[in-house]
């Protein structure tokens, strides 16, 4: 029925995507706060901050206090995002984070406009140079990356040969600098996909390369997440992005509406009760949801932190019947 | 990949699901306002009111008034929630909705003691009892029900053989009172349900139960509401009962959470994108959703009437290519 993954690795990007799109102004020290108590759920690998043009988004003007000022947990992986070299330089130039290159191409050229004001002829020549920096510098390439795959608000649909057609892209820039690319991320920036669009992408993708490991960065914002991720669980993808109490969104995805991404919890709370391995303990991921909330100082949209998990509850009824 | 159905029958549950559990008071024009509004959607099918103790649900205490000032559209189905002989005395005294008997069995008793204040063997002996009466008074039985069918927060997980076997038992009642079950109601009253047991517990129903039609009662308590519903689309699953703006929830589930049904236009969301009918406008059921939650007087957990529908977009887009 499913070729669900044995346990799966959630990239934790609360603090990057809740922080950048919250009217704030929240405290340095807060967002710190967060990250720490993140380092103790079990969480292998957190995206902390983005290093951005703090007038477009002001929320992350204080990336480098944030970065300075958290403590790293061994076994944790910390990570900023960075949209230009600019960017790829603050984040060397704090010491403190994992600088994983990625090639990340876009087939809505209106949103790569709109969000990192580049053509798609001007981003290929983008990623071009920056791999060439990337390779004097040393930093590892191994991920592809492809957003709006699902749909997008400026160029609607997204057809799947196209998402397809890119990776291949993808793999002809690397294959022209001596990369070998073994993980390709979905995003799903808009909120436009459904399960069925999950697994036929997938699908169409895994046809066509077999070989490469695809991980899932979905948004809630049309209440699909949850359902796209177990889509994604039951084609074998063993990959996710997630917030921690449903945090999050683009700054630049013209919408309104409240939903973040995929929540953190309730991604945990699913894989803990089919069985599959997170290594994050859901109640201290909760209880980190409740923190975020206090943090943003309104309702986050995740579920399992209101609702509750089924532990205790499963535990009282066991014990109702010795 | 998926048993999808052409099209699906959504049974509108938010005025009794909802206004059951608001703290309320909520004004009994207002409820009629969502009721006659829900009307103009494309429902083919409502469940207005509950026909219960009003001590125990105060919010159900002018379910008579409700009822007497909505206004029945033609073609759509209304009906009354009642859980013992007094309330079906008073769905039938309205004269003005269709009563519809069932067969309802609960596979966890500590539930239905809560709930219904009856033990299991007295839920059957009252089961007898009521169907003695529907045939007296020529109520249709067609329809069996289980509650808590994936799990309860007293009882603990329900073994699906348990679930497999209340079936038979619905049966054997039906067969002894000489009536025809063709549907049958799978309740996931407080949120236990994951998209892999949906999948399991209906196909394991089948296996025994071929013919039987099985709909969908979803909670969304615990953010799983969607991808359970999308399971049942993919298993075939053709009627869902869903609440406009995600309303709901049970005044006995002995949890807090915020989250109540699986919402409706959310679900229309899903459909639509997945080409499976449903009939609802779904612009109409946001409007609607907006104007529960202003009735409600607090957010709803719906997310499609926060994110917006993908029509205009695509639309936008569509034209920005001309």
């Amino acid at each position: 029925m499913a070729d669900f993954p044995k346990s799966i690795l959630i990239k934790e990007e609360g603090p990057r995507e809740g922080f950048q799109i919250e009217p704030g102004p929240i405290p340095t020290s807060r967002k710190i706060e967060l990250i720490d108590a993140l380092s103790e759920t079990g969480v292998k690998h957190m995206q902390i901050v983005s290093f951005v043009n703090p007038k477009r988004v002001p929320g992350m003007a204080d990336a480098e206090d944030v970065v300075r000022g958290f403590t790293p947990k061994p076994g944790v992986e910390y990570t900023g995002l960075w949209l230009n070299e600019k960017g790829l330089e603050r984040a060397r130039a704090t010491g403190k984070l994992a600088l994983e290159g990625k090639i990340s191409l876009y087939p809505s050229e209106k949103f790569l406009l709109r969000n990192n004001n580049r053509t798609l002829e001007q981003q290929i020549e983008y990623v071009h140079r920056v791999l060439d920096e990337y390779e004097q510098q040393g930093i590892t390439v191994e991920r592809g990356s492809i957003s709006n795959a699902f749909g997008c608000n400026f160029e609607g649909d997204i057809p799947i040969p196209k998402v397809v057609a890119m990776v291949g892209q993808i793999y002809d820039i690397a294959k022209e600098h001596g990369l070998n690319i073994t993980e390709l991320t979905l995003a799903d920036t808009m909120a436009w996909a459904t399960p069925l669009q999950v697994k036929r992408t997938i699908g169409a993708i895994r046809e066509k390369y077999p070989e490469i490991e695809i991980s899932l960065h979905l948004h809630d914002t049309r209440g699909m997440g949850i359902a796209n991720a177990y889509a994604g669980l039951e084609m074998g993808v063993a990959m996710f992005d997630a917030c921690v109490g449903g945090l999050g969104g683009c700054p630049f995805a013209g919408h309104k509406g409240a939903a973040g991404n995929v929540c953190t919890e309730d991604l945990v709370f699913l894989c803990d009760e089919l069985g599959i391995g997170t290594g994050i303990d859901l109640e201290k991921m909760i209880e980190c949801a409740r923190l975020a909330e206090d943090i943003a100082g309104h309702p986050l949209p995740g579920s399992v932190m209101k609702g509750g998990s089924l532990k205790r509850l499963r535990a009282a009824a066991r014990q109702g019947r010795e």
